[in-house]
């Protein structure tokens, strides 16, 4: 078989296991009853080993030394960036021992049946020897990776999800985010004229809310004949396989735009997932066909470009006007008779109220930025080492009061919410606010490109904004960078300043500034 | 480490695996969206050939060898049953070349699907070459497996299932039983007195169905927190890992009978599976202590002897008059008023009609046993190569008329009702009616022990009969074979003398015959 034929077939395999790595979670988080959870870990633990033996096997980069050095494969081609990420996967892969690579996954298992279990209760006396051993987990593998001379153990997390990318960086476009934010949110917090949430605060039964979830999923283009909706604890997307990808969220009886929000972020990552060519092939230069599934040129470029999708349908298009405008009557015949008293205008207003609050993925457009930049201080810290897992609530209280002026009453509320650090996703939080950046970047080229586009999402015509995306942000896969893509896409660098034109622009006329 | 001790870590391992090809399962029949089919196939193809690797690998025939010529281990101990039953996988897995494995795998989950497709349309033409693919393979697995000078193919495949019994002997037992079933079913034809069905085709909607099903595991003493209950076409148990059992079962609104007695059934086999030592342990001859999970010793014996587990509680318990007494009850709370018309011994009745019927799983429990001698008698012929996979429906509509006296109206309630042949599981068929001998024999014992068992039942004490299955019938796990369990527990061999008299001295009364 030729090498580039037997390279994307071992990268088929890898992702074979990958995929079932993939279900074993989700079916944890779903459906397994609890006591299987120490069989789970074991479960987890082989097939991780199995995966991460698969992506360092000798084979395997003796195939990408060969296809570096084939001077058959032209630089600029789909071929010669697929050999350029599997390079890069496997160098990172060979950096990290099984053994670290088995005890990560068993460990992130277990861990995160103890926050499970200790998150109701706001026990984090129970939560803190797990969350010192993931921590300590992330520490060993930022140290397997290493760092530039001028960096930090960070970097090398935050390189896994976001290629390339330093703390330093993201520092650099935090700091002045931050400001600029916070300027926003003081305006809003004094504006005389707040919009009203009643229309948010109406109760609707979880089934009602599902049908509709579901319904709006179809009408937007997301394909349930290869997809699903669930329930979980922390809604997430998992692009599980060629043909499934799986949605979850979370349903509140007096918060139904809790859900639906959930939804429409989720299902941004997931028409992502469906978007990628897994099920498209391509000829080799020597002619040959082969399909792209399980390799870079079908997956995602980086979590924040991932992130960015969802971010997209949540906020841009779902706390825009004109969704409203379309979704409210479906909603009305949905969601029973609760709604009748609303016209869109107030859901629009409702969707886009800014206020401090204490859970991150409940957070408003403005304020969940500050949420993350908390995150990253704090888990910047305790990698540095310059913070214990044991001093995390203190810390995290006394960040939180001076971010958002507010005392976190339980730990539940405060630095327990997330599943993240419990599961190991240590590096990762930065990529939501990079996503946002992203989105809005994005958005303002679709935009240029779309005229028409309000008159498309009022009357419910979905489609010409996901074949959009599908054509410049889902299809090319992992062919070039973030960056370049960003490039590509819009003509600029990533800016922080789209989002802003973004919040200013919608934020000013609702709160009147 | 010593030779047992990696042995059962080997053992381990590879039971770890199928448990995620378990999980698969579990998952292609229950959530899995429709367009995951392709991927779902290659992850259990990947999955089957890494297990089978494993169960094939030449450490562990070493192991095995030299664990047999270790003097150290007493003849009569678990640690002889636990080497005894891992030489007889390890020579059965060394016989099938991982290359069939793979293929028959992914080919049985291809098949499967399409029977799906193909069944609501009673579409035997598109199923048929799916099932010659699966009948060749199997015929391929008997060659491989090879039989004693006088047998033939089905033992082969039959000794998967039921270790050591033969289609010989099946016919030896099947004869005489349909004799003396077949009197009784015509006995009970002319019957000038049958009971009424009208207290099962009450209408009860799935969810109360759902939740009083819920309510009898519970009260049984299914562990639901090891344990789910979820709905598939075809109801199955997948004792899937340590602390995790799964049932499925299916609703119909006007049958609420047929989920309940499925539920019973199922929940036998996961009491079975709760009841086996998975996480015991138990000291070695050299004093190391061992987990027991994944090995032999916590594992079920036979196909046979796990389906007396679920006869025996949907059929011997289900179907008696304690439990009627017991359940109605509680069956007027959950199920609504539909049933407030009826006593005890109307149900008990009801749930006792013996009536020739299409279908396998909804037949009753005299009937049960003929359906499974036609779905024998065809298989044979078909693994002899007497029989084509074109002819089955013409076959199998001309012994069902023979057997029944009912002309099959439409493929999907004749031979396209089982999932078994689309999966692959051939030969598996008669290991149901020997359940039903063991369960009677079981039955007869325990009776004897407990003469207070029927006192328990009326009251809702399921605890002693749970204890009684959990000490003599699933603790043992694997120590012994199924003829000699039988011995032991019951002090005979297998005979249908007991099943005879139980459905005898029920249905005579029933029917005043």
């Amino acid at each position: 078989m030729p090498a580039l034929a037997r390279l994307c077939a071992l990268a088929r395999d890898a992702a074979t296991l990958r995929s079932v790595h993939a279900l074993l979670n989700w079916d944890q988080e779903t459906y397994m009853p609890p006591a299987g959870a120490p069989a789970r870990a074991e479960q987890q633990a082989l097939i991780a080993s199995l995966e991460h033996e698969r992506r360092t096997s000798p084979e395997l980069g003796d195939l990408i030394a060969a296809c570096e050095a084939d001077a058959s494969i032209p630089a600029d081609s789909p071929w010669a960036a697929l050999v350029r990420e599997m390079r890069r996967d496997y160098d990172l892969a060979v950096k990290l021992p099984a053994s670290l690579v088995a005890e990560i996954a068993k460990t992130a298992s277990e861990s995160t049946e103890a926050w499970k279990a200790a998150k109701p209760r706001s026990d984090f006396d129970a939560f803190a020897p797990w969350l010192t051993r993931m921590i300590g987990l992330a520490r060993q593998k930022a140290a397997c990776y290493g760092h530039a001379p001028l960096g930090e153990p960070y970097d090398a997390l935050l390189n896994e999800y976001e290629p390339g990318m330093t703390a330093r960086q993201v520092e650099a476009i935090f700091t002045p985010l931050r400001a600029r934010l916070s300027d926003l949110v003081a305006r809003i917090a004094a504006s005389p004229k707040p919009p009203s949430d009643a229309p948010l605060r109406v109760k609707i039964e979880p089934d009602r809310q599902h049908k509709f979830g579901l319904f709006v999923l179809e009408s937007m283009g997301f394909d349930l004949k290869a997809g699903r909706l669930d329930t979980t604890t922390h809604p997430f997307c998992e692009g599980l396989a060629p043909g499934d990808t799986r949605l979850t969220t979370r349903y509140r009886e007096s918060s139904f735009a809790d859900a639906l929000y959930g939804t429409l972020h989720e299902m941004g990552h997931g028409l992502y997932e469906q978007g990628l060519p897994k099920s498209g092939s391509l000829r080799t230069p020597d002619g040959e066909t082969i399909p792209l599934a399980g390799t870079p040129l079908a997956s995602a470029i980086s979590l924040g470009i991932h992130e960015s999708q969802s971010r997209l349908w949540e906020n841009f298009v779902g706390r825009g006007r004109p969704f409203w405008e379309w979704a409210l009557p479906h909603a009305k015949k949905f969601l029973g008779p609760a709604l009748e008293p609303y016209a869109p205008d107030h859901l629009y207003k409702a969707a886009n109220i800014v206020r401090p609050s204490f859970i991150r993925v409940e957070a408003d457009e403005a304020t969940y930025n500050l949420h993350i930049m908390l995150r990253f201080e704090i888990e910047r810290a305790l990698l540095r080492g310059s913070l214990e897992a044991k001093d995390v609530p203190a810390t995290w209280n006394r960040l939180f009061k001076e971010s958002f002026g507010l005392d976190v009453p339980d730990h539940a509320r405060g630095c327990m919410q997330d599943i993240h650090w419990a599961f190991g996703l240590i590096g990762y939080f930065p990529t939501y606010t990079l996503g946002n950046l992203y989105a809005a970047q994005f958005w303002e080229a679709l935009r240029a490109a779309s005229p028409n586009l309000d008159e498309h999402l009022r009357t419910g015509n979905f489609a010409p904004l996901k074949s959009w995306l599908n054509t410049h942000i889902h299809a090319p896969g992992r062919r070039y960078r973030a960056g370049d893509l960003c490039q590509r896409v819009t003509g600029k660098p990533l800016s922080a300043d789209p989002l802003l034109r973004h919040l200013e622009g919608k934020l000013g006329p609702i709160y009147q500034l």
